[in-house]
């Protein structure tokens, strides 16, 4: 099994809605999540929609970091995809504490060029955290 | 349910290497991709990397495409998130027929704000296509 990386699909629930409605905040996470993830920051977008809603992507020379907040409903979907070195659970749980959500849930799904069955498969399980 | 997007999460082999290292076509690809998806662009970032392979972000108002190459082993990863409107499925077919990818598969992800199991899991099969 060649396996280049790690996708972790994310969703959050009951965050704070201004802190998902920030998108200088949700740079500053997206910044802290890289630094905390041990990858290298390439390009970041950050988008804020009208009349809510941001969206922001984090180029890396690991793969990437993609996050899209819904601030009316408390949730925000994001992925982290991660290739050779670094850490993107620890990303995935930076972005948790910097947007405070309570409830979160992720899978992790391999990613390589081989065809085997067990690639782009999810092998890790659905999990929910609560923080303070 | 409360579903927000679709989720395509991507890998194709048995590209042409030249395709595959080559950010200027993969850009192009990736504009065309958003046509096809009936998607709109708000930013793009195309990277190649030295010795080889390229990653593209590009960030939409219905959410993200990412694509990350291997040209070394013909080999792409790419995920397609939409929310609202919008064809992922064109798209995804878009990017297969311009990096000429004989073998794709991918898996579909509903994603969406409601604790629900059946979002955030794999709800589309798994496929594989040939192109000519």
């Amino acid at each position: 099994m060649k396996q280049v990386g790690t996708h972790l699909v994310v969703d959050a629930w009951e965050a704070p809605q201004d802190l998902l409605n920030d998108p200088e905040g949700i740079r500053r996470a997206l910044i802290d999540a890289i630094v905390a993830g041990e990858a290298t920051l390439i390009d970041l977008c950050v988008h804020q929609f009208s009349p809510h809603g941001v969206t922001a992507t984090a180029t890396l020379a690991e793969s990437h970091i993609a996050i899209h907040t819904w601030p009316e409903h408390g949730y925000f979907a994001a992925d982290l995809f991660f290739c050779g070195s670094g850490k993107p659970q620890q990303a995935m749980e930076l972005l948790q504490r910097a947007l405070q959500a309570k409830q979160i849930r992720f899978r992790e799904i391999s990613r390589g060029f081989d065809q085997t069955p067990d690639l782009n498969t999810i092998i890790g399980e659905s999990y929910y955290q609560t923080v303070a």
